[in-house]
C-alpha cells in the first residue's frame, strides 16, 4: 500500500492536527511562508514521491490567500511526483456563487473547481457544500461529508437530557427548506419555514413564518453562518411569534464581523457550529457559541480513501445525509 | 455579420418551426434518419461553413436518442467548419441527476454537459434547469431562460378576468419552496408549502401543508411534470384541506405515462405547461392541459446572441427570473 | 494486485455472464433501470474504489440507449474512485461512419470514441472493428480482438469432416477483399471477389464475380450482417454462377429486420455469427443461423490486461489476425 | 473579410508557388533556416495578427524535418495571434501506420494528427489519405481532396485520343480494390485485382490476377508509389499474363530509391503522378514519369475555405471522390 | 470591427485610467467588491457579448487577492460571451518562482499561467517578466512589452542635460548581467557587474564589483525592487569603491516594507520606477523615488492588438528590447 | 513493485547501455528502423504492459529525427498499456529557443514539451537545460540533473594534482554569469566575465573581459558547445589579455561543424564535455576533447524514481546544483 502523508495549510492547522491524531500519524513537514510582497513560498520538507498526499486546507478567511496556498501546494506535490493528491477542504469557498443569479456574473464555485483541477488535484474531500450540485463542478471524485449527523446528535442529546422540550425545526429561509426537513426527520419533530416578505412597496422587509412556533423550542440550522444577520433576525422574529427558545446551528462558522456581536446579542440559548473553520475559542465561549469537532469524520474518510474501501461499509464517506 | 442558420432535430420540430417564424427565417435543411440497426445518420444539406449555427433539440423522450442525435449534429457541424455552434435545448435531460444522493451514483447532468462540450458545442441556450447550478456544469456560456414570466402572466390574466380569486401559491415540496416564493412575489399573493410526512413508521406517507389554504385557489407550479404522481396527490391533499380550487403549472410537460390519466382524474381546474416538450395536443385538450408557447422567448434570445447584444437591453437572455 | 470487477450493461448480459464463468468469478452487482421518461438510472451496489473495473456492454440495438447506459456507468465508476475503467465492447456502434463519404457528414465512430474518453474510460477492448483505423480514434489503449480465428476454425472443421469440399473464399465486395484474403490464407484455399456493377445507366445493379466459383463451395465472410440484403443477393449470384453451395459468416450478427427472413430464404447452407451481439436463439435456429461464442477470447484478454501480461504470450490480445 | 496569407515550408515550394499564382496573390514572406546542429529556426517576416494563415507543407522526405518545420510554423503563427491556422498538407506522412497491425506498434498517423493539434492547427487540408478514416484522427475540420478526377481525366484523354484501347483497371492489391473500382467506374471499364500468393511454403511469392487482362491495356493506380517494388512487379506480372500494355498512376510520387531505376526498367508505357510531392523533373522525364498538377484544386479549396463557402457549390472541397 | 472594452481591476486603477485616456475611451463599468468573509463579487455592468475585452489588473500586493479577482473577471466575461479576453497585467506575480531551485518546490509562475488559461483568458499582455521564458509558460499569445526604452530615455535625458557625466551601467548581480548589458548598449557606456561573495566560511557576505566604477556615475537597473535590500547594499558598495554617484532604476516598484526607508537612507541620487504597480506618491517623493508612466506603451499595444496589426509597424508590441 | 524497463532510441545507445550497466539490468528490446521514405517504424519486442518504461533518447543531431523517434516510442508504449512512461533526455533540443527574442518567432522549447506531453509522456528526466525555466514548460514532473558537479570535480582534480594553479572561472558571456559564479564557488576561485562589444558602428565586435585574468589559468564553462565559435574566440581573447592557460568545459558537446577544427586550433589546454551527446571518440581525442560520463547520475536518478524515493536521500535527483 502507498504511504499516507497528511500536510496542513495555514488556515486551520487545528483540524489537521486532530485528524492526524485520529489517524494515529504525524502531520508531515512542509514549509509555507509569505514573502515581503505577499507571494507565498511552499516547499515540502519530506519526499512525497509515490505517496498518497492529503492536503488539509479550509478555504476560510483570508479566502483568496487560502486558495492560492492550496493551489501552490498541489503544484509542488505534482512536480515532486506524488502518486495521488487529495484536497481535504473542510470549508469550500465561493460556494454561494454557484450559478448566475444576474447576467454577467461569474460562477465562482465552478471556477474554484477548475483551478484545483488545473493545478493537479486528483480527488476532493469536503463537507456540506452550499449546493450538492457543486460536486458536479468537478470531473474528479468528490467525497462529500455532512455534519448533519453530528449536529442532530447534539440536539438529540439536549432532548434526551430534558434541556429541550417541544422542539420544532425552523428553516431560516425557503432555500434551506429541504435540508431543514431532513433535520426535522432526524430529530423526529415538526417543520416550520421562515421567509422574508415586503408587505408594501415602501415598507421594510419582515420575516414571515409558515407553520406554528408558539410555545416551541426552535432549532434553526443553516449550512453556514457568515455575518449572522439573517439568522439573528430570524431568531428575533421567532421569539416575537411566541417561541419558547431558539437554538441556532451551522456546519460552517464563518463568523465574519459582526457575527460575534450579533450572536452575543441575539435572543438565543446557544449557537452550535463545527470546526471546519478555525474559530477564536475565547470569543466563541463569550458569545454562546459551541464548537463540535468533525475531525473524526474526516479521519475515517481519509482512512477509507487510502485503504481503498477495505474499511467497514458502516461508514460510507460518499453518503451525504 | 455571420449568417444565422437554424436547424431542428427530430424531437420537437414544432417549437423550432415557431422560432423560425418569429425570426422570420426558414429552418435550414438537414437529413436525419435512423438506419435499420438504430444508428442515426445526419447530413447537413446546406453549407454551414462560417455560419452561426443554432441546433434546436429538446432532450425529451426518447431521451437518449435525442441526445445522441444532437451530439452527432454538433460533430457534423464542427467538421463542416461552422463558426459557432449553439445548442438550443428547450428541455435539458437528466437534470434531476445533478448530484450524488447516494454513493456510487453518476452525476448525469454533468456528464451530459461534458458530452456536449466534447462533441464541439460552443454555447448552450436552455430553459428552467431543475437546478440553476447546472449552468456551472458547463465551461461554455449558458443562456438560461425561464418560463416563470410566461406562467405568471397567464395566472395574472385569470386573476384580472376574475376567474381566480383569493389566489395562493403552494410549493409542491420543500425543494421548490424558493421558486414558488418567486412566483408568489410575481403574483402578489401568499405562499404555502407542501411536504410529505410519514406519521409513524408503518403508516403511509401523507402530504402535509405548512400555511393556510382553506377557501383559497391554489396555484401549484413545478419545473416539470413527469408522471404527475406527486403533484396530483398534492392537488387532492389541497382540496381535502379545504382549498376552493387547484391550478397546476410547469415549464416542462414531460407527461410520461400515466400522467395524462392522472391529470384527467385529478381535482384540478387546469394544468398549464409550455411547449419546451412536444405535447400530444388532443390528449392535452382532453385532460385539461393547456400549452403556452415559449418560442418567442427563444427567438429573441437567439437574435440577441447572433447580433451580439445590439438588441435592446430590455430583453436580457442572461437574466433568469 | 487490484481487485478485478466485472459489470454487465443490459444489452448482452449473456456474453458477460459467459465471460464471468470463464474467469471463474461472479458478475458484480449493479442497479440499472430506466425512469418513466426514459432517463437511465445507474448505481453500483458494491464498492469499486481502487478496483480494476471491466464494463461489458455491446453497443447493439437499441444502440443509443446502449451507448448512453455505458457512458453513465463510466461516469459513476469514475466518481466512485475506480482505479481503472476498461470498456469491454464486443460490438462497437457507428463503426461504418468512420469517415466523411459526403460533405457535411459526421464521423460518428470518432465521436463515440471521444464520448467514451470524455466520460472517463481508461482502456477499450473490442472485436473486429469495421476499419482497423478506429483504434486510432482513441488516445487510449485499445485491445482489438478478432473472431477470424474462431470462424476459420469452424470452417476448417467442416472441411476436415468432409462436409465442405472444393472450398473457395469469396469477398462480399471490394472493400472486404483484404480480410477475405486473410481468411483464404487461413483456410488454404483460393479467393474470388464480388462487386456490384450497373451495366447501363438505367439497368439494375448486378453482382459481378471476379474469379471462378463454378462447382465450388463458397465461404462468404463479412464483419457484420445487418439487414442481410447485400450478402443474400451475393449468395444468390454465386449460385447462379454455378457454385455448389454457399456458407455465410460474420463476427457481428446485427440481424436487423428483415435479416432473419432474408437469411431463411437465401440459397445458403448456413450462416455463422458470434455472440458479440445477443441473438434470439429460436429465430436463429429456425433460419439456419449458427452462433459461436467468443466469450473465452474476451475472458483471456481481460485476465491478461488485469494481470499485466503475466499470462502466457501464446495469447496476445493486442494481436489482430 | 480576414486577410488571406499563404506561406510555404521548404519541402515543396513549387506547389505553394503554383497555388499562389492560381489565387493571384504573392506568397507571404517567412524566414526558415536550419542552425548548425540541425535545429530549425522560423520567423514570419510579415504580421499575421488576425489573418487567415494557410501553411503549405508537404510531409515528404525528409519526413521528420518536414513535420517539425510545420509544427514550428504553427507555433509561431499561434503566438503571433493568427486568427486561423490552416495546414495545407498535399502529402500526409505516416499514413500507412494507421492502425496496429502487430502488438506494441504505434499508430503514427494519429500521433501526427495529435501533434498538429497540440501545436495549434485549426483546420487541415490534404489529399488522398491512405485511409479515409485518418480524417477521424482529427477533431478539427479536415478538407480531404482527391486527385482521382485529375488522374481519370488524363487516362480518359488518352482513350479519347486513341492512345489507349481496351482499357482495364487493375487493382495493385486487395487493399486497393475499392479505390480501383471507383476509378473503373469513372473510366467506364472493367476491373481486375492482383494479389500476392505463396503457392507452397518454401516457394517464392507470386502475383496472382483475379480477372482477365489478356490483350488489354492495364491501368494500375495506387495512392502512392514509394520504392515502386510492388507496382513494378505487378506490371511485369500483367505483361506475363498477356496484357497489351501497362500504365501506372498514383497521387503521391514518393519515389524513394530505387523507384526511378525500377520504373525506368519496368515494362510500362508511362507512370503518372501528381505534384503533391516535389519530383526531380529531369529524372522523371528520363524514366517515363509524368507529373500532373493539383495546385488548381488546392487553390479553389483555399479560396472556398477563406470565403466561407460563398464560392459556387459546383466545387465542394469536402467531397471526396 | 469588434467593440473594444477596457475594464480595470482594483489594484492599479490609475494606470487603467491613463490607458483609457490614451485610447480616448472611457473605462467600462464593472462592480467588484468583497463580501464580509473576503470572497470577491464581480459583475459587469455593461454587455460584453461579442466584444474585445481588455482586463487591466496588476498582480501586485495583495497579490493573491489581485490574482483571484482577475480570474473571476475572466470567468464572468467568458460566461457572458465576450469574443476575446485579453489580460493586461502590467506586473506579473510569482515571476521569481520560475523554476525549481530546490527539490519539492512549485513553479508558481507556470501555475499562474495555467490558472489564467483555465479561467478562460485568450491572450496576455505584460511587461518585463523576470525571465523571458515565462512567455513560454503560456500556450496563448503573449505580448511582452519592456520599459527598458522608457528608462533608457530618462537616463539619456539626464546625460544630455549634463546632470550625469561619466556614466557606467552596473548590473546588480550576475543574473541581471544580460539585461544590464542591453541597457549599457542603449546608453552607449560601459558595463560593470556586482556579485556577492563570502570570503571565508563564517564571514559576512560582501558585494564584489567586477569592472571599474571609481569616479563614475553608476546606473543600476533591475527588473523589480522589492524590499530594496540588495540594491541599496549595492549602492553603498559602489560608493565605497569610489563611485561619484548612484542612480537606481527598475520597471516594477514593488516597494514592500522597508523599501521606502531603505531607499530614503541609501546613498543614491534618485530611484526611478514605472507605474506598472501603484506607488504611494507622497512616500515616493519623500524618498527620492521618481515614477515614469508606461501607460502610453500599453495603450499603443492594446490598439494594435484590437486593430489586428493595422497600426504602423514602427511600434511592434511583440518586440522585446 | 512495477517492472523497470529501459529502452534506447538510436541517437545515443552508448549512454543507454552504460546506464543499464550501472542499474545492473539489460536494455529491453525494441525494433526501430527507417522506411525507404524516411518514416520511422517502431515496435517493442517485449511486453510493456504495466511496466515503468524509461526511454533514453538524446535529442541531438539529427535533432528532428531524434525527437520524432522518441514521440513514436511514447505513442507505442502508451497504446501498449505501459503504466508510466519516463523520457530520459540527456540533451534537450531547441532549448535556446526558450522565448521570443523577436516578434513572430516560435517558442520551440515549449513546443517540444507540448509534443512530448501530447504523445503521452508521464515524466521527464534531463540535464542542464539552457534555462532552468524550461522545467516550467512541462506540466509533468521534471527531474533536472546537472553535470556541474562532475565538471567541478574534474577541475578540482587538476588543481589537486598541481596541473592547474591560479585558477579563475571566466563566464563566456553575460548570459552565463550566474552559472559561472556557481562554478567559481564550487572551485573556490574568482570570477571574470567576457562579453562582446562593438566599439564604433562600423568596427568589428571584440571580446571584452570584465575582471583580471592576467597570469591566471582560465576555466570557461558553458552549458553547450555547438560550433565552438564564441568560446574559441573567447579563449583567444583571454590569452591575448595575458592568461596563462585556458580550459573549456560544457555539459553538452554538440560539436557541429566546424567545432572540431576550431577546438583543435584554439589556444586551449583541453575541452571537457560529458556523454549526454554521443561524441566521435577519435576526433575528440585528436582535438584535445575529453569526455566525462554522466551515466551514473542518470542511473541513480532512474533507480530513485522507480523505487519511489526509498533510495538514500543523499542523492536527490530533483536537486539542481
Amino acid at each position: 500500500m502507498r504511504r499516507l502523508m497528511l500536510f496542513s495549510g495555514t488556515t486551520n492547522p487545528w483540524i489537521a492536527s486532530e485528524i492526524a491524531d485520529e489517524l494515529d500519524i504525524e502531520l508531515s513537514k512542509i514549509n509555507i511562508h509569505p514573502f515581503a510582497n505577499g507571494e507565498i513560498y511552499v516547499r515540502y520538507l519530506e519526499s512525497v514521491r509515490g505517496a498518497d498526499v492529503f492536503l488539509v486546507q479550509s478555504l476560510s478567511a483570508p479566502v483568496n490567500e487560502a486558495l492560492m496556498e492550496l493551489l501552490i501546494m498541489i503544484d509542488a506535490a505534482k512536480r515532486a511526483s506524488a502518486a495521488r493528491i487529495v484536497c481535504v477542504i473542510p470549508h469550500y469557498a465561493y460556494a454561494r456563487q454557484d450559478k448566475k443569479s444576474a447576467s454577467r456574473e461569474p460562477i465562482t464555485a465552478r471556477l474554484v473547481a477548475d483551478l484545483l483541477t488545473a493545478a493537479g488535484a486528483d480527488a476532493i474531500m469536503t463537507m456540506d457544500l452550499h449546493t450538492g450540485s457543486i460536486q458536479g463542478f468537478f470531473d474528479l471524485p468528490v467525497n462529500h461529508l455532512t455534519a448533519l449527523g453530528v449536529l442532530a446528535d447534539y440536539f438529540k442529546g439536549l432532548q434526551r437530557d430534558g434541556v429541550i422540550e417541544d422542539m420544532i425545526v425552523v428553516s431560516p429561509d425557503v432555500g434551506r427548506a429541504k435540508a431543514s426537513k431532513k433535520l426535522s426527520e432526524l430529530l423526529g419533530c415538526h417543520l416550520a419555514i421562515m421567509h422574508k416578505v415586503r408587505p408594501e412597496h415602501n415598507e421594510a422587509e419582515i420575516s414571515h413564518v409558515i407553520g406554528k412556533v408558539e410555545g416551541k423550542t426552535c432549532v434553526v440550522v443553516d449550512d453556514m453562518i457568515d455575518t449572522g444577520g439573517t439568522i439573528c433576525n430570524g431568531a428575533e422574529a421567532l421569539m416575537k411569534k411566541g417561541a419558547k427558545a431558539v437554538y441556532l446551528g451551522a456546519t460552517h462558522g464563518i463568523l465574519s464581523d459582526p457575527a460575534f456581536e450579533r450572536l452575543g446579542a441575539a435572543p438565543i440559548v446557544e449557537c452550535v457550529v463545527t470546526n471546519t473553520i478555525a474559530v477564536d475559542s475565547k470569543r466563541a465561549e463569550a458569545n454562546n457559541i459551541k464548537v463540535l469537532s468533525v475531525a473524526p469524520m474526516f479521519a475515517r474518510a481519509i482512512k477509507n480513501v487510502h485503504e481503498l474501501g477495505s474499511v467497514s461499509e458502516l461508514f460510507d464517506p460518499d453518503f451525504q445525509l
